[in-house]
Protein backbone atom coordinates (compact mmCIF):
# COMPACT_ATOMS: atom_id res chain seq x y z
CA UNK A 1 0.00 0.00 0.00
CA UNK A 2 1.37 3.17 -0.95
CA UNK A 3 1.78 5.94 2.24
CA UNK A 4 0.99 9.50 1.55
CA UNK A 5 3.23 9.99 5.13
CA UNK A 6 5.98 8.33 3.25
CA UNK A 7 6.31 10.62 0.79
CA UNK A 8 5.33 13.67 2.74
CA UNK A 9 8.49 12.62 5.42
CA UNK A 10 11.03 11.89 2.55
CA UNK A 11 10.07 15.54 0.48
CA UNK A 12 10.31 17.26 4.41
CA UNK A 13 13.66 16.19 4.66
CA UNK A 14 14.62 16.72 0.99
CA UNK A 15 13.63 20.05 1.36
CA UNK A 16 15.65 20.17 4.69
CA UNK A 17 18.72 18.89 3.53
CA UNK A 18 18.94 20.96 0.33
CA UNK A 19 18.78 24.12 2.79
CA UNK A 20 21.20 22.60 4.57
CA UNK A 21 19.33 22.81 7.77
CA UNK A 22 19.53 20.48 10.51
CA UNK A 23 16.63 18.28 12.19
CA UNK A 24 17.59 20.86 15.28
CA UNK A 25 17.21 23.72 13.62
CA UNK A 26 14.05 23.06 12.02
CA UNK A 27 12.35 21.42 15.07
CA UNK A 28 13.18 24.35 17.04
CA UNK A 29 11.84 27.19 14.22
CA UNK A 30 8.70 24.80 13.93
CA UNK A 31 8.37 24.43 17.65
CA UNK A 32 8.14 20.69 17.03
CA UNK A 33 9.75 17.95 19.15
CA UNK A 34 13.26 17.10 17.50
CA UNK A 35 12.26 13.08 17.65
CA UNK A 36 8.61 13.82 16.44
CA UNK A 37 10.09 15.45 13.38
CA UNK A 38 12.35 12.90 13.01
CA UNK A 39 10.08 10.46 12.84
CA UNK A 40 7.19 12.67 10.41
CA UNK A 41 10.71 12.26 8.13
CA UNK A 42 10.85 8.53 8.25
CA UNK A 43 7.33 8.05 7.63
CA UNK A 44 6.51 6.80 10.74
CA UNK A 45 4.36 9.08 12.00
CA UNK A 46 1.37 11.41 10.55
CA UNK A 47 2.00 14.93 11.20
CA UNK A 48 -1.12 17.14 11.70
CA UNK A 49 -1.97 19.99 9.79
CA UNK A 50 -0.65 22.09 11.60
CA UNK A 51 2.87 20.96 12.29
CA UNK A 52 2.62 20.27 8.50
CA UNK A 53 2.08 24.28 8.05
CA UNK A 54 3.93 25.14 10.94
CA UNK A 55 7.28 22.89 9.67
CA UNK A 56 6.41 23.94 5.72
CA UNK A 57 7.23 27.22 7.51
CA UNK A 58 10.32 26.80 9.22
CA UNK A 59 11.26 25.39 5.63
CA UNK A 60 10.88 28.96 3.95
CA UNK A 61 8.80 26.53 1.58
CA UNK A 62 5.16 27.16 0.61
CA UNK A 63 3.06 24.08 1.63
CA UNK A 64 1.45 23.81 -1.85
CA UNK A 65 5.34 23.39 -2.89
CA UNK A 66 5.38 20.31 -0.69
CA UNK A 67 2.25 18.79 -0.94
CA UNK A 68 2.63 18.77 -5.29
CA UNK A 69 5.68 17.49 -5.05
CA UNK A 70 4.21 14.11 -2.86
CA UNK A 71 1.87 13.96 -5.70
CA UNK A 72 4.62 14.14 -8.22
CA UNK A 73 6.43 11.70 -5.94
CA UNK A 74 3.01 9.34 -5.45
CA UNK A 75 2.12 9.32 -9.48
CA UNK A 76 5.72 7.75 -10.14
CA UNK A 77 4.79 5.30 -7.57
CA UNK A 78 1.54 4.65 -9.00
CA UNK A 79 3.48 4.79 -12.65
CA UNK A 80 1.47 7.84 -13.60
CA UNK A 81 3.84 9.68 -15.73
CA UNK A 82 2.89 13.47 -15.88
CA UNK A 83 4.77 14.28 -19.21
CA UNK A 84 6.03 11.21 -20.90
CA UNK A 85 10.16 12.19 -20.89
CA UNK A 86 10.68 9.19 -23.52
CA UNK A 87 9.18 8.03 -26.98
CA UNK A 88 6.05 5.73 -25.26
CA UNK A 89 6.91 1.69 -25.69
CA UNK A 90 4.38 1.55 -28.56
CA UNK A 91 5.66 4.42 -30.62
CA UNK A 92 9.25 2.65 -30.11
CA UNK A 93 7.70 -0.20 -31.78
CA UNK A 94 6.07 1.84 -34.85
CA UNK A 95 9.37 3.27 -35.34
CA UNK A 96 10.93 -0.38 -35.69
CA UNK A 97 8.54 -1.19 -37.52
CA UNK A 98 9.02 1.35 -40.30
CA UNK A 99 12.61 1.03 -40.15
CA UNK A 100 12.10 -2.97 -40.99
CA UNK A 101 9.33 -2.05 -44.01
CA UNK A 102 12.23 0.67 -45.77
CA UNK B 1 -3.18 29.38 8.68
CA UNK B 2 -4.00 26.97 5.34
CA UNK B 3 -4.64 23.37 6.56
CA UNK B 4 -3.61 20.44 4.43
CA UNK B 5 -6.71 18.59 5.83
CA UNK B 6 -9.78 21.13 4.88
CA UNK B 7 -8.27 20.35 0.84
CA UNK B 8 -8.04 17.02 1.41
CA UNK B 9 -11.64 16.75 2.38
CA UNK B 10 -12.74 19.27 -0.43
CA UNK B 11 -11.14 16.96 -3.23
CA UNK B 12 -12.43 13.93 -1.36
CA UNK B 13 -16.41 14.94 -1.51
CA UNK B 14 -15.73 16.67 -5.10
CA UNK B 15 -14.63 13.79 -6.36
CA UNK B 16 -17.04 11.69 -4.94
CA UNK B 17 -19.77 13.66 -5.90
CA UNK B 18 -18.24 14.00 -9.64
CA UNK B 19 -18.33 9.81 -9.67
CA UNK B 20 -22.44 10.50 -7.96
CA UNK B 21 -21.59 8.27 -5.09
CA UNK B 22 -23.03 9.08 -1.58
CA UNK B 23 -21.02 9.01 1.25
CA UNK B 24 -22.35 5.69 2.46
CA UNK B 25 -21.12 4.18 -1.00
CA UNK B 26 -18.01 5.33 -0.20
CA UNK B 27 -17.18 4.52 3.22
CA UNK B 28 -18.92 1.15 3.19
CA UNK B 29 -16.93 0.15 0.19
CA UNK B 30 -13.66 1.89 2.18
CA UNK B 31 -14.45 -0.08 5.34
CA UNK B 32 -14.58 3.25 7.34
CA UNK B 33 -17.54 4.46 9.54
CA UNK B 34 -19.85 6.99 7.63
CA UNK B 35 -19.44 9.57 10.49
CA UNK B 36 -15.51 9.50 9.93
CA UNK B 37 -15.45 10.60 6.06
CA UNK B 38 -17.83 12.88 6.92
CA UNK B 39 -15.66 14.41 8.89
CA UNK B 40 -13.22 14.00 6.67
CA UNK B 41 -14.47 15.70 4.05
CA UNK B 42 -15.28 18.49 6.14
CA UNK B 43 -11.67 19.10 6.96
CA UNK B 44 -12.49 18.56 10.73
CA UNK B 45 -10.48 14.75 11.26
CA UNK B 46 -7.37 14.40 10.05
CA UNK B 47 -7.17 10.83 7.76
CA UNK B 48 -4.37 8.79 7.99
CA UNK B 49 -2.05 7.28 5.23
CA UNK B 50 -4.18 4.03 5.66
CA UNK B 51 -7.42 5.47 5.51
CA UNK B 52 -6.80 7.79 2.26
CA UNK B 53 -5.58 5.10 0.47
CA UNK B 54 -8.63 3.10 0.97
CA UNK B 55 -11.09 6.16 0.51
CA UNK B 56 -8.63 6.75 -2.54
CA UNK B 57 -9.06 3.05 -3.64
CA UNK B 58 -13.22 3.39 -2.84
CA UNK B 59 -12.82 6.35 -5.68
CA UNK B 60 -11.43 4.37 -8.28
CA UNK B 61 -8.87 7.01 -8.02
CA UNK B 62 -5.68 7.37 -8.04
CA UNK B 63 -3.88 9.06 -4.46
CA UNK B 64 -1.31 10.83 -6.64
CA UNK B 65 -4.26 12.15 -8.90
CA UNK B 66 -5.85 13.60 -5.16
CA UNK B 67 -2.58 14.62 -3.65
CA UNK B 68 -1.80 16.73 -6.81
CA UNK B 69 -5.41 18.16 -6.65
CA UNK B 70 -4.71 18.75 -3.39
CA UNK B 71 -1.10 20.78 -3.95
CA UNK B 72 -2.75 22.81 -6.73
CA UNK B 73 -5.74 24.23 -4.56
CA UNK B 74 -3.26 24.66 -1.66
CA UNK B 75 -1.49 26.75 -4.54
CA UNK B 76 -4.22 28.62 -5.66
CA UNK B 77 -5.00 29.55 -1.93
CA UNK B 78 -1.41 30.55 -1.22
CA UNK B 79 -1.27 32.90 -4.56
CA UNK B 80 1.09 31.03 -6.16
CA UNK B 81 -0.60 30.12 -10.49
CA UNK B 82 1.66 27.54 -11.73
CA UNK B 83 0.28 28.44 -15.28
CA UNK B 84 -0.43 31.84 -16.53
CA UNK B 85 -3.84 31.88 -17.37
CA UNK B 86 -4.63 35.49 -18.35
CA UNK B 87 -2.02 37.74 -19.78
CA UNK B 88 0.14 39.58 -16.69
CA UNK B 89 -0.73 42.91 -16.17
CA UNK B 90 2.58 44.33 -16.71
CA UNK B 91 2.49 42.95 -20.65
CA UNK B 92 -1.22 44.63 -20.59
CA UNK B 93 0.22 47.85 -20.08
CA UNK B 94 2.93 47.74 -22.90
CA UNK B 95 -0.13 46.46 -25.03
CA UNK B 96 -2.36 49.70 -24.21
CA UNK B 97 0.92 51.74 -24.51
CA UNK B 98 1.43 50.68 -28.09
CA UNK B 99 -2.45 51.02 -29.09
CA UNK B 100 -2.11 54.33 -27.62
CA UNK B 101 1.80 55.30 -29.82
CA UNK B 102 -0.28 54.13 -33.07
Amino acid sequence: MILVRQEIGDVLRDFRLQKGRTLRQVASKASVALGYLSEVERGQKEASSEILASVADALDTPISVIMREVGDRLAVLEGINPIPDTVPEDLVVDFDAELLVR
